[in-house]
């Protein structure tokens, strides 16, 4: 029996929740550490800010990548050292860098002319980082990131030249080819087109010595997606292809990967209507979590979480709509795909989602429909 | 100047944050209440379930539809008797039927064989509506309710038989056109299958009293819409050509149409930045307001609110995207749509977003990348 699954057996819980097996964001930050060998990790803190999770990860050796002021001052109340944080976000408020910056935060991402002031202005020789935009690569990626992040390289090559001007240092370039990226090739084209830039700007006497890698590694949910090992190496042939001899240090921001496979969300069915009176018709089992209650990733189907359906082994299995607890009308989970239930499921029975330890928390609403918000538990 | 830009000029007030005009909200209740005349108006909590919002609507002779045990008990904790609240989700856990029962509910939605047992067993003698699947008229709504909730006609009238033998009180039928229904014509369609359902049942000795006929009354974002009048005329012509002389009670369920023109969401703009250095690029424009921070309708479009842009009145406009704050990708407000925004435009700037006093609260993720919640002001 595993830990999720003894936990589970255990004393009444809430429902729905969230269980996250600690040991196995360990084993998933062991495995990444391993394969990317001599690159920092950052943590990217917005798939799962559970203090237990941040604990565990500091306690490995992890950096950590945020999003805003208050996942700044989670890590800092943690006892995060503020030079082991990324603020990876291009867009930020102006009062909360210098909020940061005065807590010691010194590297930022930025990817436009006036970011860049902005951070002249409020975090004075911090450490920069221009985030590109990069053309190719993101169709495989399950949420592309391309649109509204980053710039071109022409861009980014005026933007650290104008970051020396106003006495910043002009630390890297990071790129982003989206969450849950199958296509480990995709890194080859990004890093090309890094190199240039680092190299033009080599000419221009900046010498940077970062190269941010993203995250986006994908976890296995429904489909096979390369191992760990596999991102690693074509990173590493395409940095030696590329950079040559003037290698920039590496870092990558896994969240997703760190996170989700240590995560099982367990409900309970509410409801099994069978709706074949109408055509086109089929049956519906509602259950008390949806997309306001942490299956929100499960919106145009980015994600299909694998279903685990303990007590019914010997039952036939049959096609479902599984579909959320409120009155709105899209609360259907993964309303383009039925899913493969027991015919023998019924009321009150628990159909858990595996591999949802990032995303899910956070993503809850406050109150959509009355319902409260997914709790969690780190064990 | 209205109440709404003298609350948004005063004291500083946390960004983003919305303010609802409760006298706007009285006058729509008051409209919908001159409209439909002898109709029974139960507000749709879920819609705005702020305290402020019931008690006023309390005040004014409104009764209310929940969906949801918490919505059930902030109804009751406000004064609200409890046989003035309709449960009118369908889907519902055993154990808060049998909670809401004890504490007075007597009225419930139901459109499935295993609900009504529940409801038999939890809620013995209460009177229960069956909600129909109705198939014509959803096209033209912005949010079809088709799919998952409701049964055909003929599922309803074995329901309804069923009901009385198991001892409850076989009440009415309701339906639901979708939110933002557009089409007044579409109530035509299916009144006359509900017509034809009591008729059936009439026959059957079983004399239903209420015709639910749901909520879904347009709101005019950025589009001219029907008035409520029109709605009420339409729906008071069909009920006299189907119902003739046997004409049940009737109630409404009205949410977004009595509260999200009496809202505004006021954000701050947080960067410009230039994108068009990009094939197909555009200019951005990132406020401090998003989709997990009060903008969910905004998702696939679903919703584009009106813009109010205080102190550029002299400027030019030019076509921008609008994004959240968040490092996710699809966090983009109305990713089909440019919006026009004046080209003064600068970072620090308020951008309101008005008629967002419907389902934009209670949407925010309690957490999503660090951003809090959407904080809201009653006035």
């Amino acid at each position: 029996m595993s830990k999720l699954e003894r936990f589970f057996a255990g004393p009444e819980l809430p429902s729905p929740c969230l269980a996250v097996d600690l040991d196995i964001v360990e084993s998933n930050y062991r495995l990444l550490r391993e394969s990317f060998a001599r690159t920092a990790i950052y943590y990217a803190v917005k798939a799962n800010p559970a203090e237990a999770v941040i604990k565990r990860l500091k306690a490995l050796g992890s950096l950590f990548d945020v999003a805003s002021l208050s996942e700044v001052e989670l890590c800092l109340s943690l006892g995060v050292a503020p030079q082991h944080i990324s603020w990876g976000n291009p867009i930020k408020k102006e009062s909360d860098i210098g909020v940061a910056f005065a807590r010691g935060v010194d590297m930022y991402a930025f990817d436009s002319h006036e970011e860049l002031e902005k951070l002249a202005q409020c975090a004075p020789g911090s450490r920069v980082s221009c985030r590109l935009h990069i053309d190719e690569g993101t169709d495989s990626a399950v949420c592309p990131l391309s649109a509204k992040f980053g710039c071109s390289p022409i861009t980014a090559e005026e933007l650290m030249v104008r970051a020396r001007e106003l006495g910043l240092v002009p630390h890297g370039l990071s790129f982003h080819l989206g969450s849950q990226q199958t296509d480990v090739e995709s890194w080859e084209q990004a890093i090309a087109v890094c190199a240039g830039v680092f190299r033009r700007l080599r000419d221009k006497g900046i010498d940077m010595e970062l190269l941010n890698l993203g995250g986006g590694f994908a976890v296995r949910y429904s489909h096979d997606v390369p191992r760990a090992q596999a991102y690693a190496e074509c990173v590493h042939t395409s940095m030696r292809r590329h950079f040559g001899n003037h290698m920039p240090t590496q870092c990558i921001e896994p969240g997703r990967s760190l996170v989700a496979s240590a995560g099982w969300l367990r409900s309970e069915v509410l409801l099994i209507a069978d709706r074949r009176d109408r055509a086109g018709g089929h049956k519906w089992v509602y259950l008390d979590s949806g997309r306001s209650s942490g299956l929100v990733e499960t919106v145009n189907d980015r994600i299909v979480y694998p279903l685990y359906i303990p007590n019914h082994e010997d039952s036939a299995m049959e096609d479902v709509m599984l579909a959320g607890p409120t009155c709105d009308w899209s609360d259907i989970i993964n309303d383009g795909v039925l899913r493969q239930v027991p015919t023998t499921l019924k009321s009150g029975d628990h159909v858990f989602f595996t591999h949802t330890g990032a995303y899910t928390t956070t993503c809850s609403s406050v109150g959509f429909n009355g319902f409260a918000p997914l709790e969690s538990f780190y064990i």
